[in-house]
C-alpha cells in the first residue's frame, strides 16, 4: 500500500463508527480503528486528534448552513433565509441515513459526546446570528432567528433520523417552519 | 453561632459568587466560601456537592417553567402556554439582576461551566416537551414548541441581563414570541 491513501479520512471515520457500534466506544482504540481501515495509527493522527474527534471533526454542517444564510437573496424574508440554511444542511445528509443513525446511537450513549454535540449546536447558533447581523438583521431578531433555526434543525434532524427509512430531510424542515408559523401566529 | 444556620444555602451561594467575581472561580476554595459566609465547610457540603454546584444546584427555573406549562388552561393556544411558562421563569429573576449578572460573568469565563449551562437548557427543553405531550400536544409540535420556548428564554434572558438596569423580564419574552410570529408568518 502506497504512502498516499485515497479517502483515508473517510475510511477511518467509517471504520471508527463500525467499531464503536459493534464493540462500544470506550473499548475501541485508535490502533483498532487504523487496522480496520487498513491504515496506520500515524495516518489516523494526521486526520484526527483522538477517537472522539472522528465523530465531530470536519462536519461541514456549520459552514454549509451559514453560507446558505449569508448568500440568500438580500430581499428574501427571514423565514426563507432560514429555509435556505436548513435546505443546505439537509442536503449534506442525503444518502447518509445509516451513517447518521450509527453515529447518533454512539453519541446518545455517552454524556460527554452529547455535551460536545450541544456545544457544536451552540456554536452553530452563534455563527448564524453573526451571518444574520451581517445581512443587516437587527438584534434581538438576529439571535432569535439563529436560535430558532437551530431549534428547527434539531427537531427536524431527530425526525429524519428516527424514520424507518431515509426520506428527504428538507421537507421535514419546511414543515416545521410552517408549524412554527402556525404556533406563534396571533388569531 | 448555633448549629442551625438560617439561610445557610443562600449565604453560601452569595459568598461563593462574590469570591468567584473578586478573585476568580479557580482560585476560590470551598474553605474560603464557607469562611466568607460565616459557616463551616461541613455545612457547605451539606448543601452543595462542590463549588461548581453552587452555580447550578437548586435553581427552580425548570420546575417553575414546566409547572406553568402543565397547569395552563387546557384551552390555551400553544403560544400562550409557552408564554405562561416564560412568565413563570421571568418572575423568579425579579430583583436578581445583579446576582444573575455576576453569575453569568463567571459562567461565560469557563467553558466547563458553559457546557453545564447548555446541558441544563437541554434538560429544560426535554422536560417541557414531556409536559406538552402530557397536555395532548402531538409530536413533532411538542418538541418544536419546547425547543422554541427555550430559544426564546435564552434570547430574552440575554437581553434582560445585558440591560444596564433591571427591567421586567416577562415583557421581553412576550416581545420575542411576537417577533417569532412575525418572522415565521407567511405573507
Amino acid at each position: 500500500m502506497g504512502r498516499w491513501e485515497p479517502n483515508a479520512r473517510e475510511r477511518l471515520a467509517a471504520a471508527a463508527l463500525q467499531l464503536y457500534s459493534e464493540q462500544g466506544y470506550e473499548r475501541t482504540t485508535v490502533a483498532q480503528i487504523a487496522r480496520q481501515a487498513g491504515l496506520t495509527e500515524r495516518t489516523f493522527f494526521r486526520h484526527y486528534a483522538d477517537k472522539r474527534e472522528v465523530l465531530f471533526a470536519g462536519s461541514p454542517l456549520q459552514e454549509l448552513f451559514v453560507t446558505a444564510v449569508a448568500t440568500a437573496p438580500p430581499s428574501a424574508p427571514l423565514v426563507d433565509v432560514l429555509g435556505a440554511g436548513l435546505d443546505a444542511a439537509s442536503e449534506m445528509f442525503a444518502g447518509r441515513h445509516e451513517h447518521a443513525l450509527l453515529r447518533q446511537a454512539v453519541v446518545a450513549a455517552h454524556p460527554e459526546l452529547q455535551e460536545r454535540e450541544l456545544i457544536k449546536l451552540a456554536s452553530l447558533a452563534s455563527a448564524l446570528a453573526d451571518a444574520l447581523r451581517d445581512r443587516g438583521v437587527p438584534e434581538p431578531t438576529a439571535t432569535l432567528a439563529a436560535e430558532t433555526g437551530v431549534a428547527v434543525f434539531k427537531v427536524g434532524f431527530e425526525r429524519w433520523i428516527t424514520a424507518a427509512e431515509e426520506t428527504d430531510m428538507a421537507p421535514l424542515m419546511h414543515d416545521l417552519l410552517h408549524e412554527l408559523g402556525k404556533m406563534t401566529a396571533r388569531g
